[in-house]
């Protein structure tokens, strides 16, 4: 099938290779792998993740839970609870084991009354990264969650779960180490205080930059990391990945070439990628890198070659004469995502290098 | 229909004033109007142009032109032709007047060979924005496109096309004045040079802060403005528009209140707002701001509000503690758009004001 506009490629033994991996790295730690879908957003990648031990998975949002009840059985959504879905929740958790996310008793007084079948519940905890989340020193609310949960008979309290976001600002292993530290130990200080009284709570971190990089996980029970499954130049960025091991490039058609400002412009732009900015530190902000093509999919990143700027379709490539005048209007360029969950997203399929379309969730 | 996730809301009457305004804009200055569909990227709000006397549309790809296609039947796509798409390009021209841009020699070369049947063409012209086009001074390549074409029966040369899409880094009238002032220079310039050999040619400009700000046309023969059927806050910072202008909000579901740093969580995030950004001068980078829910839409910008963060599936909004006091969990905030035009893309469906969904091509 050949490619005309702008085509999101998956190379899928380098996706098949990051989940064993990350399979592997959680089997040796003795933890439970319960991988974040939103990156994926795709049933048929999802069974890669069967394929190598994965029974339980994350995702973002109660259409993607319900999306991925299709085939699967235990489904944390962690994202504050949406009360507005209560409808899809109870007829999810009347099939599946459901996980919900909460980080005030608002919300679980919400579910208390409204909830019709049983769910687990996460305790949200702020490590530090001030997205969402309960401060872990405020053990006054987290008493008065879990004492109410204990009144409930269709809540479950499972433990406490938090995304280290911050380590995305991390440019090196020793930052996200020791943002991954103060996490577990903010973790494991909570569950101690109250294991005794919840013999049964568990700990869930999971960030790609932890889960990739650290070696200690004491104190945590399970991990939910999501965009290794692609990885992206964010993450290479972080040093979370090599950029061989990122498994989407997207095809962009080269539709004007200006030497004289070494510019070569694709047709592949913000409704392609989405718009993520990688702030670099000799090329300023970027929106991917174009790798060498190869004939069993991309090599290399090319040097100094670069996406300076997206309009809505548009993509504006930094590439030297030199490149330039290897190309010709109609070539392909092949581009590495900043953010590979949201280029995901916008896309809705990916083609893998043996030419099968992988349809997502819509 | 009770909303209870992210859903973008059209208010009709608002969206429909914008039209009529530019169509009456267009007729006052004897102007072609050609209005750029991209934005919208809906055969329903199209009609909406038509009933307002619009004949002739542009859109960005040749997707877009096959979509609308099905009700328009002259249509421009205004972006570098895209060789590899021949098939559907030929295929289109079999059924409708259809008009391409070419910036090269090579393209151009590429048309001769593989079109078989009629389209029209403009030349792009760079008139300062740099992103594509032939500088106007480069005379000796405008002319060999224009003799070139003459030995073609297939391509009609229809005139000098030009996006001055540097107006969007401008913040006041004269700015934007000072723009399309150069801009109409540069392209009458180029029709008087070519007008006794080709009497035919037009000259076709548009971008939506000149097309909204300025009163002289003079040189030009048809515009094109896109985003004004919606505006944005990034066409509120430049002047383009006043705020109650702008036709789109996003309704988002709270769900997490943080007055003890004065942040409400909304679902709501670059999934469904993209990621396009706005600086400004107190709040730094913006991605959105709050506008006043009323019995029929909404009303003004509240003072102070605004999302200052978006990841995945979460929008992070800035709110002082009172406001954040009539707040609740499941409460709906009603936020402006950055940018309306990749906002609708991402989010495909708009909810009217009535509560229809109109949807958008996939």
């Amino acid at each position: 099938m050949k490619i005309t506009k702008p085509t999101l490629l998956l190379d899928a033994e380098k996706c098949k290779t990051n989940i064993q991996q990350m399979a592997a790295k959680a089997r040796k730690h003795n933890l439970v792998f319960r991988p974040h879908f939103k990156t994926h957003q795709s049933l048929e990648i999802g069974r890669w993740f069967r394929e190598a031990g994965v029974q339980k998975i994350t995702v973002s949002s109660v259409s993607m839970a319900d999306y991925f009840s299709q085939e699967w059985e235990d489904i944390t959504i962690a994202f504050p609870v949406n009360v507005l879905e209560i409808d899809t929740i109870n007829r999810l958790a009347s099939k599946i084991r459901l996980n919900l996310l909460v980080e005030s008793l608002e919300s679980l007084a919400f579910l208390a009354e409204k909830l019709t079948h049983h769910v687990g519940f996460f305790i949200k905890i702020d490590t530090g990264a001030h997205r969402t989340g309960i401060q872990p020193n405020n053990i006054k609310l987290l008493e008065k969650l879990a004492s109410f949960a204990d009144t409930l008979p269709n809540l479950e309290w499972c433990g406490f779960l938090a995304h280290s976001g911050h380590t995305y600002s991390c440019r090196d292993r020793a930052c996200v180490d020791k943002i991954h530290r103060e996490s577990l130990q903010l973790l494991s200080g909570l569950k101690n205080h109250f294991k005794d009284r919840y013999p049964h709570i568990v700990n869930s971190l999971g960030d790609t930059p932890a889960c990739s990089l650290c070696d200690k996980f004491v104190g945590v029970d399970e991990i939910r990391p999501g965009n290794f499954v692609f990885y992206d130049l964010t993450q290479a960025a972080i040093g979370a990945c090599e950029t061989p091991q990122i498994a989407l490039a997207m095809a962009c058609p080269v539709v004007a070439l200006h030497p004289e400002r070494e510019e070569v412009i694709v047709y592949g732009g913000g409704v392609h990628f989405s718009k993520d900015r990688l702030q670099t530190q000799h090329h300023g902000v970027i929106y991917g890198r174009v790798v060498e093509k190869t004939a069993n999919g991309w090599g290399a990143v090319l040097p100094d070659v670069y996406v300076k700027n997206l309009s809505q379709e548009h993509g504006v490539v930094h590439m030297s004469k030199k490149y330039i005048d290897q190309i010709n209007i109609g070539d392909l360029l092949y581009v590495l995502p900043v953010h590979a969950c949201m280029t995901a997203d916008v896309m809705k399929t990916y083609r893998t290098i043996g030419e099968t379309d992988i349809k997502m969730m819509r």
